[in-house]
């Protein structure tokens, strides 16, 4: 029986989703997955997620599929049990035996939030937030309107990742106060999240708009050089940072239907 | 010059506030926050705290003085940059040479949060709140009307703690929808505060103390056992356990004026 999980995880304490060849079972989310899956279904189990999230970048919608034996198990409360508690299983429903996750996804929503004012005074806050500078909100809208669209997006990943295919589409970047996800944090904390949606995302690349955007709100480029960097199409043409893991969240995977 | 220092700390990564003698300067946020003053003032510099807060508790409003060299310094700032981001210091304020943040204390507030339903869904909430069945109100209240007041704590301090003086007066034991602290969850999560005031608390106090609240919720004692719990003035006589340590955060400490 194929299984389509829906998970929610905090990317603090992990090296990642991707499982580690030298470490497996241990530090990544799929490796934990793996290891509560296979203590239940009684042999190994590989887990095929949508994306590869980096150490640090939560998720609140990450999807991932499974097989596993056809066994009378509530698998989404057999799995929270065995999982630590900063990976939570939403949703484990059967799909069909010909679903992937990863290649079966059209759509994916990211959410990137700023503290962008003095130091931010809650812990709690800390692993969710990039804390920057007050922003010029109207600079950072125009450099997201030049990014907004299909775009061959090499200039806006990481540096030494293999692949040829750089062009993604990205449908909107939008700007909302306050924190991404269920919490609300007070109204007059200077926090708030800009949402990417698009059909794909390279490594690194939010992170790596996020950045240039960033750049854009304090006046260190201007979104005619974000335009120019865009045609650049090498990394090294963008004088912007990456922007820290911990500001990022996966909000949903998309699907046909 | 000596400092009031306020803080802010998440108690997850931390072996509790009090430094341990087998490994001074990690580990603990005593040790921490000693590492970070003693290498601003170039010397080794000793931090005094209202009170212990036990591994896993978080605080918001923590105070602790500590004596620093008379530089011009942003302490508070100056801390920040030095201090693991999960401890954060609110304000840093020079007092009285004879300030001491443990003896001058004449009341200090916790709050304990439970979330009373089924699994919950997001890993944000689980290092902040115990998770128990649905629970009923009316007998918690009544539990914590027996437990208000100036009355022999030794029932419900941990086991094994020398010191005779076992008399404290908890002023207010209070109930409130959500979290505690500045973020808020959604309105439909049953999630729920329970604000316990008084003059002083023996170790884990508030923890034994929500514990047999919890059991009267579930109907396991009833408000005239919690009576008779008291009266015993021994820990063994109490059916219910110990609260875990995630739920507790330490709110405020007060002093007098």
């Amino acid at each position: 029986m194929r299984l389509k999980l829906t998970l929610s995880y905090l990317g603090c304490a992990y090296a990642g989703w991707q499982i580690q060849a030298d470490t497996p079972g241990t530090g990544t989310v799929q490796g934990e997955l793996e290891r509560a899956l296979g203590s239940i279904a009684g042999h190994p189990v590989r887990v095929h997620g949508a994306g590869r999230t980096d150490s640090g970048v939560h998720a609140e919608g990450q999807v991932a599929h499974a097989d596993v034996p056809d066994k009378p198990v509530d698998w989404r409360r057999a799995l929270n049990a065995k999982l630590p508690r900063d990976i939570r299983v939403l949703s484990a429903e059967p799909v069909s035996g010909d679903f992937h996750a990863r290649f079966d996804a059209v759509g994916k929503l990211y959410a990137y939030t700023l503290f962008s004012g003095s130091c931010p005074v809650s812990p709690r806050l800390e692993p969710f937030v990039w804390t920057t500078p007050p922003l010029d909100l109207a600079s950072m809208a125009a450099a997201a309107g030049v990014l907004t669209g299909r775009h061959d997006f090499a200039s806006f990943r990481n540096t030494g990742t293999p692949g040829s295919d750089t062009v993604r589409e990205i449908w909107s970047i939008r700007h909302e106060a306050g924190l991404a996800g269920s919490f609300r944090c007070p109204e007059n904390w200077p926090v708030s999240t800009w949402f990417f949606h698009g059909n794909g995302f390279l490594k690194q690349m939010v992170r790596n708009l996020m950045g240039v955007m960033v750049w854009a709100g304090l006046g260190r480029v201007a979104p005619d050089d974000v335009a120019a960097c865009l045609a650049a199409k090498d990394r090294q043409a963008v004088p912007s940072p990456t922007a820290p893991a911990r500001g990022l969240t996966l909000m949903r995977v998309e699907y046909p239907g």
